[in-house]
């Protein structure tokens, strides 16, 4: 059997460690030239790939191959195009077909989160539908960790690595300021549905009734009188408070504060309402002096901390994508097994994508203590090991060096689509 | 001449590395015990001092020393306690210097920025006015790199480095969305009267043309117009445009928009406050997508990724008050000589507080392009160096280890005081 070309696409909101993956699936499909051609990687997602806007990676050296395992951002362009099922789609299921089938592409391997877990679905049962022998496979990626059937997802741990460290950053700095500036710190981080981040910051503190003092998820509904009587309690008994909120609490239906959606599930707002919403109850109901920060995308994407466990998974994942394709898998995302907690230990195993598509993983119950601020040493166990490890982007100049390679665009075969 | 002892406080907003100056100087201190007794530190600064909290530092462990040159925020606590002139507030020095004799300081450390430094130099008076033998050392710190009569202050050249390295990464990520997703990223960064802060943003760029597009520096007037239109020009032509905002820019007086100041200096308002109003003209005037971020104390407090030519700097200064003091200087500030760029080489001096003390050095004409949004060359040549060189703190378990040391308190010898 012939070679036949492979396509890469990168999907929704980028990670840290999102190059890592398509470091480790390149690489990983050089060393198969008996089975795999080329991988051409999506322009700026899916939404180039229906212009047929593809790169050749094969222009790609090797050392800059190594060079993006450390490179945060997309390196190809992300989109948050979204295609719903190929009934309702059909015509750029089919326009996507077409440019595959120009390009005579076997493999398709989609990085990406829950929504793009569903378009491989749909790629894949189309593609079957029309006869086109194509393999797919869903790499996960998603900071918000919250994708069913794997351990974690890459991107998450490098995020929270860096969530707990700043978090543990600015607990010192508010301890040393509360005497006589500010007393209560409130700071928002990602998460709209699922309260992963905000839990991370709880690793921040090791020395007990040292802050983070207050957590806010997105899978608690926030009692305003009850979050205020704690950011006092803790601000009477040392002297500040830091309250860490994921950026979909909101309080309940109805009430004053933050919007929730019909569902009553959490705020659809701009970065920044959760956060200054709550520093302004600190201000005008309890007369406290406050900061606050939004750390937005400074949090996924942060090269510099990454965590050397996550890249390393992230690579894997790439790797073992490829190398499930050719086993002849499809229909399946790579998902990562956690064999045991300490030591960490972890391997991958395919996932079939219907356990994955439009599912959602929440912090479980057991994760969150009882009133609701703050995380069980359950979540600790789950969570440190993510965050485990140390690996430095190589430095020049006083700054991260990262790779900005020459994208050299394959030819295009079609005419141009008009949507 | 018996040992005398000496007093240490650490004042205002904190940073990465104001803990490594107080490292330098307590160990410096330790190497002249014939001069020098022990050294006290003021629990939460001057504020503390007045209520005669002092820590004994004798009992800080050489190993927690070190530990602390890594340790971000005030170990000991700082304040924003303002002391107004010696007249004014005559009877809070007369109980700090009560203090002081009660104690047997002989050297009096204040480590601090503008304001900071007039306080030493009323107490340097108000010492020698009573008769008391007293020398009066300033040591400088400030992320707002606004101090007169040094090359940089120390805390600068860290948050310089974390705005840089999070702009680049900022960058990348806004470049990988732009095509669906967001395509104006305004990031606001610390700097109410000066913009040292965002012009180290534009080091982030190394490629003509690559991002941050704008900086807003709080030393031009800031002009919405001609803002908005060049956001347009940058989405135009490259897609996307980040922009980084000092929190000091303002509109004209009279203007909508970011309220100044009686002296049209800067606004007086919130942490959040230009950020959130440079994002909401974006999204109402141009109907551009937008994501946000605020920094806040994040910047000044990344022990995970401060300068090593800034820690340097920051425990030399702390080693050079203790060595002046000896030599019998009073009334001045250790200032940072700079000798040459490339390769840079610096020294310390000795400079007379009335050179510095209710100065404030903003950015010269000269580092900001013609246009008001971009640095020039010179600029770049003045800050690259104090970003270089990479320190990392020990990390367990995936996180920064930073030191903690038990603080004892020196016994109290006054009676307690009514302000």
């Amino acid at each position: 059997m012939a070679a036949r070309n492979a396509f890469y696409a990168q999907s929704g909101g980028v990670t840290a460690v999102i190059n890592a993956t398509a470091c480790g699936l390149i690489r990983a499909a050089r060393r198969f030239p008996l089975q795999i051609g080329t991988v051409l990687a999506a322009r700026n997602g899916i939404a180039g790939a229906l212009d047929e806007a593809l790169i050749d990676t094969a222009q790609i050296s090797d050392d800059q191959l190594a060079a993006l395992r450390h490179t945060p951002g997309g390196v190809f362009g992300s989109s948050r195009y979204p295609l719903k099922d190929r009934v309702t789609d059909r015509a750029q299921y089919q326009r996507l077909l077409d440019v595959l089938v120009a390009h005579d592409v076997g493999y398709f391997f989609y990085n990406g989160g829950n929504g793009s877990m569903e378009t491989v679905q749909q790629v894949d049962a189309f593609a079957r539908e029309q006869g086109y022998p194509l393999v797919c496979i869903g790499l996960p990626k998603t900071i918000d960790n919250d994708l069913m059937g794997t351990d974690t997802c890459p991107g998450f741990g490098s995020a929270a690595k860096y969530v707990a460290t700043s978090v543990r950053e600015i607990v010192l700095d508010v301890q040393s300021m509360a005497r006589s500036s500010t007393q209560v710190y409130v700071l928002e981080v990602m998460g709209r549905h699922a309260g992963w981040l905000a839990a991370a910051a709880g690793l921040a503190s090791t020395i007990p009734g040292q802050g983070p003092q207050i957590l806010l998820f997105p899978e608690r509904v926030l009692d305003k009188a009850q979050l205020l009587s704690q950011i006092e309690d803790s601000v009477r008994t040392v002297g500040h408070c830091v309250v860490v909120a994921a950026e979909g609490v909101c309080t309940p239906l109805g009430e004053e504060g933050l919007g929730c959606d019909a569902q009553g599930v959490h705020a659809h707002g701009k970065p920044g309402q959760v956060g200054v919403t709550l520093a302004g109850w600190v201000e005008r109901d309890l007369g406290l002096k406050y900061h606050w920060g939004l750390m937005d995308y400074l949090q996924r994407s942060a090269g510099h901390l990454v965590s050397a466990t996550d890249q390393a998974q992230a690579e894997a994942i790439g790797v073992a994508g490829v190398e499930m394709a050719l086993a002849g898998e499809t229909g399946v995302m790579v998902g990562i097994e956690r064999v045991s907690d300490q030591p960490y230990r972890w391997q991958l195993k395919s996932v079939p994508l219907a356990r994955v598509a439009g599912q959602e993983r929440r912090m479980p119950a057991s994760f969150i203590q009882p009133d609701g601020l703050q995380i069980t040493q359950a979540c600790r166990d789950y969570l440190q090991p993510l965050l485990e490890g140390e690996s430095w982007p190589p430095y020049q100049g006083g700054l991260p060096q990262y790779c900005h390679p020459v994208l050299v665009a394959q030819p295009k075969r079609l005419s141009a689509w008009v949507k």
